[in-house]
């Protein structure tokens, strides 16, 4: 089987691209799709969950929600909100970023409100037949993005909760650096916690603002081979999404890029 | 006894301080003093030595060898220069900075490199008195800096030698994001491993390059107190280096910094 076939593309990869086009570049090639909450709500949810249908394109995730460090019931509603979303769009999993330091509050203080939030919401994602995902995020943003940071910490807040309701993201650009990183996907796998897999690759120098500074695969520092064996090896099988947050790709036309994602996907696995 | 006897100030804060003028202030105010090789160097070793004992200013450490993940003779004969340096001026310790990923390899190859150059400077430090710091950088700095992440990474290449010859750097900045971080202190007091305790304040946004981001004390996220609190309490009792890399502090007057520096130090520690 050709790898492609697990091929998904992130629209947040061509963030500018209508969503419309997105799809129809998936359908055509037979790729999945990660799709956002602005795209969705600007097209509507019921629209974009036909023309997702329509298409035949299988969503494999919903980004984004989280943001509850500091769990207020604005911030859970939202979430409640996101979980009926990708439900309604048929994506497996909802990817959680978990918010930063809440004003007056320290990161051990953060860790706790997230603790809060997914007890309240991971039953109601269950119900739902939706996977909340946990993501670390690489620790430059721990103070004001996101507190979790490694792999096996995402793997010890999803603990408490049956798999079915909550695992993990596995992002290269976020854990890669990390000593306990193959280790950490063994034991995610073992415990049923793979909920999404996405690609992106590390390339210094970092841009200012450091947001944008995810690299078109193949042009880093990443071994995308090796991560897909540690997490094969697991028994996963499932897609692979390709996420690049990259002003200079922000910047070109989508078809484009989408194109260009594909090549070097291919090209990094070969 | 007050905290400012505990107080060191590292150089590099005021980097383009003149070190005779930064050896005079720490000798009025009874601070500890951490140095650069490279202002060292240009006073001359002989010349640097005497002025710190003229002075009666303690050295807390001399910064920074290592850079040695690909161990060639180079790399090593700087590295024992380096340690001949610290040994001539006092300085209980040497910093390293292990670099980063060379041509053509990955991190965990990096890595292995890393264990290799130890092995090879860790008894010859030990013969000359002067302990190995291993310092874990930010994760942002894997790839192009120092591939050590996290304390309990440093602690575990440190295991095979004796804690007189290799220690680790307790820096802040580096480490208040590891969910590990408390543990690892633990961990490091009771390895007897503690041998630079360093502050300096995590804020955002970093700035383009992200290296010269270093806060000053009192202006981020790091809650210096508790630091302190976790590092006494495995029977630490050695001097606190501030360190800050941050453009802002070096445009200005040394003497500024200096007393700026002392005074952030006394009030997030009040």
């Amino acid at each position: 089987m050709s790898i492609m076939r697990r091929f998904s593309f992130n629209h947040a990869t061509a963030k500018f691209w209508d969503q419309r086009e997105a799809v129809e570049a998936c359908a055509r090639t037979g790729s999945g799709i990660g799709l956002w909450r602005e795209p969705v709500q600007e097209m509507g949810l019921e629209a974009s969950a036909k023309l997702v249908k329509d298409a035949g394109v299988q969503v494999t995730s919903l980004c984004r929600a989280g943001f509850f460090t500091d769990p207020t019931q604005a911030a859970i509603d939202d979430n409640r909100k996101a979980i009926d979303e990708a439900a309604e769009l048929g994506a497996p999993t909802l990817v959680l970023v978990s918010g930063g330091i809440p004003e007056g509050g320290t990161i051990d203080s953060a860790r706790e409100g997230v603790k809060e939030a997914l007890s309240v919401l991971a039953p109601y994602a269950g119900e739902r037949g939706v996977t909340l995902s946990i993501e670390p995020l690489h620790p430059m943003f721990a103070s004001d993005r996101c507190v979790v940071t490694t792999i096996n910490e995402a793997l010890d807040l999803a603990a408490p909760f049956p798999a079915g309701q909550v695992g993990v993201v596995v992002d290269t650009y976020h854990i890669w650096w990390d000593p306990q990183v193959w280790q950490g996907i063994a034991r995610a796998g073992r415990e049923g916690r793979i909920a999404s897999f996405q690609f992106a690759d590390w390339v210094t120098p970092l841009p200012a603002g450091v947001l944008t500074g995810r690299g078109q695969l193949g042009d880093g520092c990443v071994d995308f081979k090796r991560y897909l064996a540690e997490v094969d090896a697991t028994g996963f099988t499932g897609p692979i999404e390709v996420e690049l947050f990259n002003d200079a790709l922000w910047a070109r036309p989508g078809a484009e890029v989408f194109e260009e994602t594909r090549a070097a996907f291919a090209r990094v696995l070969e």
